[in-house]
């Protein structure tokens, strides 16, 4: 069995459950740091184990594009290749070519583009990303789609995904003679797509489940939609979609955000912000966010989270951290983005015991409230 | 005891020793990782420890300037603001001073510059350079010389001299009364100048001896001047110093420089050439230097040196480090950072053992043979 469903709370539509792969066991809700060009930035494969990541996503566009994805087989496949024991989500590489825009067209058999890097012409189909996340070896693979704008009208959503599930249809064919390259097992997720119109949302989730995939990533959302929206489209897909199926919000997103989706149902999340935050000198905390260069910090002995047990917080200061930003020092950022990718585990593994104990609405209201703060001393 | 001489090779200069700190027992000869701003390049402090660091540099000038050494002081010193709990040894600043050029002026009292970041005018004297590494609490100091740019006349390193030991002597008076701020102990180092004329270097040598420092640095060489004389005037200033206490060959060098230096009797090294050229993709190994960057390591699944027993040789492949180097990953410089000082720290280990067992020169040889090639393969 791949995905285990543990429990659901008695309040909500939060759930708990296992991944089982070849790689390692995921408790889920998980969240997913994200790996673009095989490491997780700043994060050694050990930060990362120390942190308890369980899976980390690795970009398809990007490894295609550099090393290439047979300069990877070749070294034995992603795992052997960033030395990474855990388990690997690749996406599709569907998203990084959209948002190429000027360099990408669409036809029934692909995406053509251009690479950002040289400028060559590529075409991705739902075959070629198949084979790419072969070479990969990723634990979880995705299928390749199109990931709608905002806005976008009805009828393109329409035309778009009717495209999608064409594509879907072609890549769960390809899965069902599968051949993984290194002896562990890869399991395919298709792609809800729809943009915010309920009715095409509920025919691709509908059709992809008759397609009978091993899990579903709900995508298309948190590309500037309103919150209430994307949180009522993903309510809207967690009720089409199988229970005993695991549910993958692509790019979602801010702390409160991930809590307000483990309550719609969803399981799995991937997002930037955590690292990408870091790097700018923004970290997350139990009470809040914090802005590491703020002059208020300037001679602040305390660390980033009193209550946080990274080896950030256990060995160092604001004052320091501000003080490593100031200073353009490259262990600044290691040390944010480590603390940031731990408070994120550490949050969805509280979501969990939260949710194992039935308590998981109360104490997300409790949480939410404390973590959009903004700290302040 | 502050410096303790455990055995001379039989056959050459070199010296194997100990030096005492309340930071810990640091075995000689030594080779200290260069922390200019309070963080050694993209090591954290449980970096050092584990590629057995006992000892790193912090630069004065620098951490007078950001965060600024008042700030150090409120944050309890510079131990427990960069969170090492081993030795430090600062410099004077005088160096970094002398790099400005332009922006500097010297007169009987120290010297005048403006600062590298904002233009602001500034005044190094031998007390202020004191004051400041009493408030960073470094476990070495050093006294405020000028470090003689090459070539320099014989009349202006004379003159030069005369000055150095006019502030070593201000600085040795100063200390003679010294209250450290922390509790532990701090040593004070003299610096010997005179440039390439020996009858200066024998002069200041002897004065600096007679001000009875518990340590001494020679200054003012791996500055332009050719090899064969930085050993020469090396070797001229060890027969000069005394035997018990520990000598400092500031800012050397290479690899075979320090074997070749540690001939000559020297204990103590710094140098930001294995941090630096790790950034830059350049390693060092057992078998010479590599070229990370280089196209022949593309598809290569080799450590960077088969033999190392470090974090980066045990997991990754040239191929990987290669990748991230290609892509600008932050971690690249990390793991060949790591790589190249627990390289340098080995070495000088490998030095201390064969000069214990009388067999320095013969090691020596063999070593300098292997680690000055070029890795091609």
């Amino acid at each position: 069995m791949f995905f285990e469903l543990a429990h659901t709370d008695t309040q909500t539509k939060a759930r708990a459950g296992w991944l089982h792969t070849d790689h390692g066991d995921i408790p889920t809700p998980i969240f997913m740091p994200v790996g673009t060009q095989g490491t997780v930035k700043t994060l050694a494969p050990r930060n990362l184990e120390e942190v308890n990541a369980s899976i980390i996503l690795g970009n398809t566009y990007h490894l295609y594009m550099r090393p290439g994805h047979s300069l990877i087989r070749e070294m034995g496949g992603l795992h052997r290749f960033i030395s990474w024991p855990k388990a690997i989500l690749t996406d599709s590489g569907g998203f990084q070519v959209f948002s190429l825009k000027e360099l990408r067209k669409i036809d029934e058999e692909g995406i053509v583009f251009q690479s950002h890097l040289d400028g060559s012409r590529h075409k991705f189909t739902p075959q070629l990303v198949l084979e790419i996340q072969q070479y990969l070896g990723s634990d979880i693979m995705m299928v390749l789609d199109e990931c709608t704008p905002y806005p976008s009208d009805r009828e393109y959503a329409q035309k778009s995904n009717e495209l999608t599930l064409k594509w879907a249809a072609e890549a769960r064919e390809i899965y069902a003679n599968w051949q993984p390259l290194y002896g562990h097992r890869q399991f395919l997720f298709g792609i809800v797509q729809g943009s915010i119109y309920k009715e095409i949302r509920e025919a691709s989730a509908k059709a992809l489940v008759d397609l009978d995939f091993p899990g579903y990533a709900i995508g298309g959302l948190a590309v500037g939609e309103p919150k209430q929206v994307m949180f009522e489209m993903t309510d809207f897909c967690t009720d089409i979609l199988p229970e005993q199926k695991p549910r993958y919000l692509m790019g979602v997103g801010m702390p409160d955000d991930i809590l307000n989706a483990i309550e719609r149902g969803v399981d799995m999340f991937d997002c930037v912000i955590p690292t990408r935050n870091a790097r700018n000198g923004t970290v997350f905390t139990s009470q809040g966010k914090m802005v590491l260069k703020a002059a208020r910090f300037k001679k602040d002995a305390q660390p980033i989270d009193p209550d946080c047990t990274c080896y950030t917080c256990q060995n160092f200061s604001r004052a320091y951290l501000r003080h490593l930003y100031n200073a353009n020092e490259i262990l600044g950022l290691h040390l944010a983005t480590l603390h940031n990718v731990h408070f994120y585990l550490n949050l969805v593994s509280q979501a969990r015991q939260a949710i194992l104990q039935d308590r998981f609405k109360e104490w997300k209201e409790e949480t939410v409230k404390k973590i959009t703060q903004v700290v302040e001393n």
